[in-house]
């Protein structure tokens, strides 16, 4: 009865390939797509909140050419084209893996080099004085945290590269599932944090790609 | 036609006289609260969120008698006795001296030695960082912070002392009045940090009396 | 993938070692480190909110060294050494138990003597006026709350002691998952009340560690 | 070019004559419904929320007709029949004091014996114990109070009478405009207590004159 | 571990028993107070919020006693003393229904008669202009509704009897779990409606019980 | 610096000319839109929320081209062509009337004939009975209510008629600045009600515009 | 126990009939509405948010003569007389499909043609250009969104027809259950767009038919 | 008593001076800095959300020497030293202009070209679609809008460069003083959009910066 309309065009409009976010979207939508446009290995397309048991439900040889990741929830089959440029995703703790990985992958999937580094929340400062060199060697930093996200504040505070930050839904009471967080981040007093949607750590790995695109 | 019910007996139960918030009460009642119990100077009681204009408004014999601070807005006639012990006031920046002052001033009225020190936002680490060694020196740690205020994990986790963090109603946009600085202190992953009221500076001194009237 | 940091340092550093909220984290990093820090006798680990499945998953002879408390849901294979100084913990009633246990298990692991004083709520006050002498006794006093969480008031300005008081998410309709109960807290009268996060426990009983440490 | 159609029959229908509810109105409107409705004492009308420089614009031969009340901003030119039948007024403080009038002033106007005990606030809860005796020989209680709202849960615990709470706007961050405080009676734990607006006196009266009209 | 206080003498101070609300206690707790209050017949204990399938974990021969009433989730073995006075019950509609009977069984186990008026919505506003002569007849009406609530403020201008109101979280969207009926109860223009949080039935009933106490 | 781009095409694309919103515009940008766009006869400009000391700026031969409204705050030199089609705007009280008159206002300027009622709030509900007759003899139904806006509802389920809802900011408390009105029109129970921001009359007056030309 | 009262005279009122909302009501009250109600060919009810297991349950004599479509949830026996007027049903993404096609079916029951259009979401603006000719030959556009919801306010521009604009609740994080996506259409620059209850697809249908039936 | 510990390393650290945000800022802590700091030509600093009567307190010979913006509140002595790379600032409307210019002139201070594109709303979109080849000769694009703010994802679906997007707090109502647009910008499904808080041009100047930099 409906015909999903593709937006094939998006890459050369935008510099970004469309997309598919599977939360919320129809069961038998997902897996038609995946069928379709998951296995396509010339423009391959990036699958987001893809939950396992939607990924198992695929017949196996399909399932075998989709490169699924169950912790990020994301799947695709092929790479777009390597770029230069490298990405730093830097994260709180544990707790924020998923989205951390969530823009870890997308990177990969853009083509773009990333370097991930958990666990440098600010209740243990020194993990994040050590490694602040290292972090600095990079083009673009993503910053992943939940809770009060004193992290972005810190980081953005020690950084002269751009910083794209990524509240997440981890904590419970005020946390409020990643509102503090985000405004955490909105408020910073850090100059020029951009801020993205709570857990949307794709979103901020298409920043990077828009940024490392621009140079 | 209304007669104020004073508890002339909370010192003797909590360890804290009876203290008046001025804000909202009529501007009558305050000068008469004034003129009566502002310049009893044996059992001095401390005025709080007391507005200049009504100060000013008060005959001068009376407002001689009284040690108004206009930066904290508070006031009272004499101070408690003087105690052990010695508290830290840490703020972030300039746009919180009024509840930086409000604390300090209030640990002057109670008898206690305080130390201020402001402008210490991570938005510049090092200042925090030079002066943690003299901060730990103290007995009890007051951090007071608006925005995202980062600045109380970031304390909570380099001093062992007592933490008690005070958000400020700084900022704009979703700053939200303080909200986001007071639910960012609550979701801190610094552990054992108690939080007062956004603004509440007289809350987190009053705790510090608490705090040294149990050693 | 991934290697988790722990902050070994940080009981030399603030008082508290490192404790492991494990809500929301994978539930395989959980598991990894109920093996190995869980069951670490001579630097033992704290966990809170722990699911009573995860621990049933636990091979038997590790899950006999792990003291594990389920109402609390925490875990600790040994204490901390013993430490003078005595805490009340008080809640207001049966629904709040899994918080006020929290706090009191945190306490045993962290070398303090708790008394629990349950069922306290001002529905019925004569239960807390009997019972107010003993609490006095004590160094620092925890209360824990919900709904109205009128007893944080009451019992503030009854007691000289340090208060810390504990939201509950307890209550339905406008008790708003503890946001009811925050805010009450936070606008009490009774002065120098510290507040924690909605249901955080673990945070007072930290707290009252630094309070008593700081003697 | 509008003509305001005004309620006459609302007293024999609900027991109520129809109030005036100034803030809002244009100025103009509010003072023709004075000059009108204002002064006629067979069927006298309540103002509520009335500006005293509004009062002050009105002709002097109208004006001393009027029985106005500028700390509760109300205002009528006679009373409705005495009734039977007496009602409590008990506030928590003197910030309270605008609403707790006009909660006394309403009954008044009514026709309804109140007694008003004010700053009962529970930080000091010897003030209502010395008097709930005296408040239980009354038919109705009314409570105000703002901030957390607790004298609604003491108070509602210790008398058998129906109890209608009010909450004030006072207080400042978290205290909400007053939301704080109506939540907290909303959640009371004391089971019965109806709950009206934010600073709403007036309403707590005409539902003190229903109860009493019902006997 | 724990030991219940109950307080047996609630009854004799405020003219209500106390009752247990289920919900979020403990399961092992909510049973006990079952087995041995729950089926006390000369002081019987009314039981709110008790799912149905911790009923079915009763022994026989306790559950045989209790009179469980599934819609409103209610239970009790005994009713309290008959006493004069009649309450109307009347909702907006069927979704209405778990509400509307949790009132009018609190009613029912406090010995207080109720007629129950369902489906009286003003979407069909005949259906309440041909009983509201009948519902006049009683000495309180309790209106239960959601969405808008509209039916609180027409039946409220319809009856001079004391009116009640119970908001329910029936509805989707800005509905937003009940909070939208109860805002729009409290400012509803008929005057003297008193309101209860969100889904309490219950405290509608107990304050009938109070006012019918009053007369 | 600035120049502004006015959209002239806009009545053909869409049927309805670009209107100014002048709150909020530099009072220099709107002054000027007033002294070029404000006074063309050919193409008449409405402007809206247009303050009086704005329009007591302007150049005295300016001004007296312009029919402004105070009490509406709007403003225009001449009116469309006008239309077939009736509108009738309900308003509950006199407090609503700044927005029901930008309401009819609009409606005037875009060439529709529009007959106001106020004063039909259902706390007095013959008011609109008496005037459903007449009410439902036009083409579109416009309801402007504040508080609980119970009279959308209640009037929704009065009329066939197109419905079209403005919820206004008057009010106090959970009045809320209009969101418990706004909520309440979203809710309710009568089908097909189209609902606008607060204090949006302008904008119910273009809805029932765009229905009238689709005719 | 009770009786459902139905508003079988809604139709000749305001010229739609009553209809079930499944959601929330006890599961045993709409089968038998289903059973009764639900098969009556002459005066056919239409249920909406109905859940398959439901439908399931039903005897299959009786099923089978209801027209149950799972995506929109909807279901009914026969349709309304068809009616002139076409309307056009406009949407963001896959996502919002539910209650795009709760809207498309409300108007086949309703016996009004519709049209609809989904992925026309702005992130591929030329999606919506190449189509906005066919739907301004519609005589009512519905505008189904989510998110940011902008397509209501591109949409809002292109056409003169009436627009109703349900936002959705489809997204996670700040997208708030569809509170943005409201907030998004109230406040669209596009005049005269009537907005909807967060996924009331069937109220936007309703509306329509209002506008059908006004010609 | 308080001495500003101003971070002049933060240029070093992070590639951007610090700036004096002035807004709540004890008046005479600003005209102190404005007099020291502010004249300062060889490190020059910015002052933003400086009120004009402010600047008019500054003695004459002050004063000329810096460069005030009145619309934007911006200042600074002199700019820093001219860098490569331009910026484009696309705004909907006039009413968002003061927070356009804060970051055009931001820009214009740091040393960066920019080019200010006002009045590109949707609601006339061949505004924004006869200017978009001339934006995306830009290196960054930053977009500025309030009220849905939809003009972000439309500019994002467009343009292949960076997007930093600020939120306005323009508008009435659930504008909700830049809530809606925020949110609206962090849901947008355009993807990689970075986001500033409500009214910060400043901070999206900053990561503008910060991406030039990077090149």
């Amino acid at each position: 009865m409906r015909d999903v309309i593709f937006d094939h065009n998006r890459a050369a409009r935008i510099g970004l390939p469309e997309a598919v976010f599977c939360e919320g979207k129809p069961r038998a939508s997902v897996l038609e797509l995946l069928a379709t446009l998951g296995v396509e290995r010339d423009a391959p397309v990036l699958f987001t909140r893809l939950a396992a048991d939607i990924v198992a439900e695929l017949p196996a040889h399909l399932r075998v050419q989709l490169d699924y990741h169950p912790l990020s929830r994301t799947a695709f089959a092929a790479r777009m084209p390597a770029r230069t440029g490298r990405v730093a995703v830097v994260s709180a703790g544990t707790a924020d893996s998923a989205v951390t990985w969530e823009a870890a992958r997308t990177l990969d999937y853009l083509g773009i080099a990333a370097t991930v580094y958990e666990d440098c929340g600010v209740a243990g400062l020194w993990r994040l004085v050590e490694r602040i060199g290292d972090i600095n060697a990079h083009d673009v930093v993503i910053v992943v945290a939940g809770l009060d996200a004193a992290l972005a504040s810190v980081l953005g505070a020690m950084t002269p590269k751009p910083v794209l930050a990524v509240p997440t839904s981890v904590g419970y009471g005020v946390a409020n599932g990643g509102i503090t967080a985000l405004n955490s981040m909105l408020t910073t007093c850090a100059p020029g944090v951009g801020v993205f949607n709570i857990d949307n750590g794709y979103g901020a790995a298409c920043a990077a790609s828009r940024i490392l695109g621009a140079r």
